[in-house]
């Protein structure tokens, strides 16, 4: 595969001017206004993969298109689904770029421009080496099938239905995405595990309206006061979470993830001084990564009742209301754990006040096989492209995307992450490096080869 | 003084006719619209004094004015400091009223206006009782100083510093006030106990800003959820209040008062019903009236922190406030109990948590001696006026001119109730009941003697 990386290194300047165009589209998704553009970048995208030796088609939803295209001429080889995104947040505000956002340049080695690392620059690096292989070696080791949507940035609301929709067409064995972070510069990681969520809304309510505090205070119960009751409760002196069985379906860190995470820089004075905090807090027994990686929460997100406004206002009020999401770890099960949580706070409901319980939103927390050939082939292929082994890491919040793969399309999914978190995503002056950009397509052309060895 | 009682007996329908013409004066302190009818009561007030007899004045505050009456001619006899109001609670909703709240009517024995009962009603007991011991008997058994404020209704702002300018002038032995209510019908009451009052607020701040609940969550501590930690930890299972100290000085009821108060009828379904609850809630060992007149409480009042729209938001806050307050009995002093709660919190907060604590008004309780002469002098009056002893009850909140007259003044007050707690005070369809009207005028006129028996 010599040929591969050759070309890759040759046409090293072509690739950074091609996704320089891609940049220069505004394709902001979250606002009406940049519409043509985003048929623009559809069009742009769907061209390049044309252009690479795919089947590429533009195929309309019910929001923004979804960009579709395929090469399944390695008969018997593994087939890996590739999932990126064409559209871009808003660049605002405008005036703290130094360049403006839609106007890449070039400059101490990284081009930047919005979208450069979320999602357009990592995702190219999949059509660059596609590319490279097509032309330089005339096929692929591999089956590719690229998923490139337009609404990452709003939610991704139409991506289910077309999984769904779709399952045979985009029948796979393992999906890839480069949608993260390395650990830090130097440090490519494979984010393994993700948290799951669950998320909830508790009322209590005591007398049918607020009253005097003086003439009733006393004799009735405040559901505020109860409310912080049955809250205070949820987690005991060591931080952990009281729920009967909160626990029993945590799969414990083993020693090599403990070790692993131990071994990555982390300065917790650092993060300390940005959070504006004298210490963490958290579990006893467990570091802050881990806290945050790997080990489930119970948080209040929000909190209402009485009277909120200037001053005293001396009531025992009607209601009281918490917003609680836990995030959760593998293998906890948002449903069941709701319903704990519900009996939880039931049994622990003082006489006098009814409560009303209602559930939003859950999520599985993921992790992929850590012995699969997958995860081998994508660590050979990254320590190829990189020269350096990825750190093995887990991230505490939840990415959507993994768990539809898992649950419509049945397989793992590969977070490889090229950018860093300190290029900017979100906000002004995005960038990413030229260096990164150009190890992420050599890693990608080694993983298809390695997924084929595997 | 059967000459006395002849005299109200004999001028029953002129009293209730004298009544109606204060009533037709609109006197809402708090709307400025008002303005020339508050000068208009002032003077209405000012002259019904003269008339009686005494020595009256208007005198200006920064606010409304306070009407002044003295009749001090009975050397060597006790002086009773007369407080009243004659300002009213604006009459909204006004299309609730059967008849117009500034015209006044007379049916079913009461008679319907805004301030019938609060307090221009009640107020006018003691002016006719005065009136009619000058007139029929030339002369008063006690001394008499009338102070009638026109800004109860809005926080009596400009009392105390009146008070505390003419010490001299209200020198006196024992302050009389009929604002507060007889315990149910043919139930005239003593009030001679009041609950004091702390409160503060307390604003816990975790990280700088609000975090993300996936990235940052299990590693920080949370402001809420450690908001409701240390509110959870205020109340023990039965009830009690957990702040070290908070019941050292509290006086405990006795034998005596747990028997009245248990004498009294109560009716807990009706109570239940009325605020729509299924369990009265409590320390435990006390009934709903010894909760509610005679113990202590600690309520949220209104709490608040992170986000409180529709729907999740997947956040660690970074701020949590909630406003506190302390109901009080005597003796608790208010500034020694701010202090301890706030130690409490200081000592429980858990590490990488910052507290503002922040106190706002406070008020002592107060009780007045059950064994004092005045005392026994009132009950006698009640008993002849009503013809049946008063019942001898407290009440939860705070009435803050007992406490004045307490602290500034030194002396306790008698609390005499002649309306009822359905007379729908600040409320449409405000009445009192002529008859009750016409007892009260009776109690007072024998309250001068009984004192000066006394």
């Amino acid at each position: 595969m010599q040929d591969v990386l050759d070309f890759l290194n040759a046409n090293r300047d072509q690739a950074v001017e091609q996704l320089a165009q891609l940049l220069r589209i505004p394709s902001v998704s979250a606002d009406s206004a940049f519409l043509p553009h985003m048929t623009a970048a559809a069009e742009f995208v769907h061209n390049a993969l044309c252009e690479a030796g795919l089947d590429a088609e533009i195929i309309p939803t019910a929001g923004h298109s979804i960009v579709y295209g395929e090469w399944t001429k390695a008969e018997g080889e593994p087939t890996a689904l590739i999932y990126g995104h064409y559209d871009v947040q808003p660049p605002d505000p405008l005036d703290l770029w130094t360049t403006p956002a839609f106007e890449p340049d070039v400059r101490d080695g990284c081009i930047w421009a919005r979208g450069a690392t979320d999602d357009k620059g990592q995702l190219w690096t999949h059509v660059l080496s596609v590319a490279a292989w097509l032309k330089a070696h005339g096929s692929l080791p591999v089956n590719v099938k690229f998923v490139i949507e337009g609404e990452e940035e709003v939610g991704s609301n139409n991506l289910d239905h077309f999984l769904e929709s779709n399952k045979e067409k985009l029948k796979c064995d393992v999906a890839v995405v480069s949608d993260t972070s390395q650990y830090a510069p130097g440090m490519p990681a494979i984010t393994y595990g993700l948290r799951g969520i669950l998320a909830c809304e508790v009322t209590l309510t005591g007398p049918n309206r607020d009253l005097h505090s003086g003439v009733f205070g006393g004799s009735v119960i405040n559901p505020v006061n109860a409310l912080c009751g049955l809250i205070g409760k949820l987690h005991d002196e060591s931080g952990r979470i009281q729920v009967p069985g909160f626990y029993d379906d945590v799969k414990p860190l083993t020693d090599g993830e403990r070790a692993e995470f131990a071994s990555l820089p982390h300065d917790e004075a650092a993060y300390l001084a940005d959070l504006g905090m004298s210490s963490v807090w958290g579990e006893h027994g467990f570091t802050t990564l881990e806290r945050r990686w790997a080990r489930p929460t119970c948080d209040v997100n929000g909190i209402f009742g009485g009277y909120t406004g200037e001053g005293p206002k001396t009531i025992v009020p009607s209601k009281a209301t918490a917003k609680i999401t836990c995030r959760l770890v593998p293998d906890q099960d948002p449903h069941a754990l709701t319903e704990a949580l519900r009996k939880f706070f039931e049994q622990n409901l003082p006489p006098g006040i009814s409560m009303k319980f209602t559930t939003a939103h859950g999520g599985k927390p993921s992790i992929a096989d850590l012995e699969s050939p997958y995860m081998a082939a994508a660590k050979s292929a990254i320590e190829k492209g990189f020269g350096t082994a990825p750190v093995m890491i887990r991230e505490g919040g939840s990415i959507p995307v993994v768990a539809s793969f898992d649950q419509i399309l049945g397989v793992d999914t590969l977070l490889l992450g090229w950018g860093q978190n300190s290029d900017n995503l979100h906000s002004p002056n995005e960038h990413f490096s030229i260096e990164d950009f150009h190890k992420g397509a050599l890693a990608s052309a080694c993983l298809w080869s390695e997924l084929a060895a595997g």
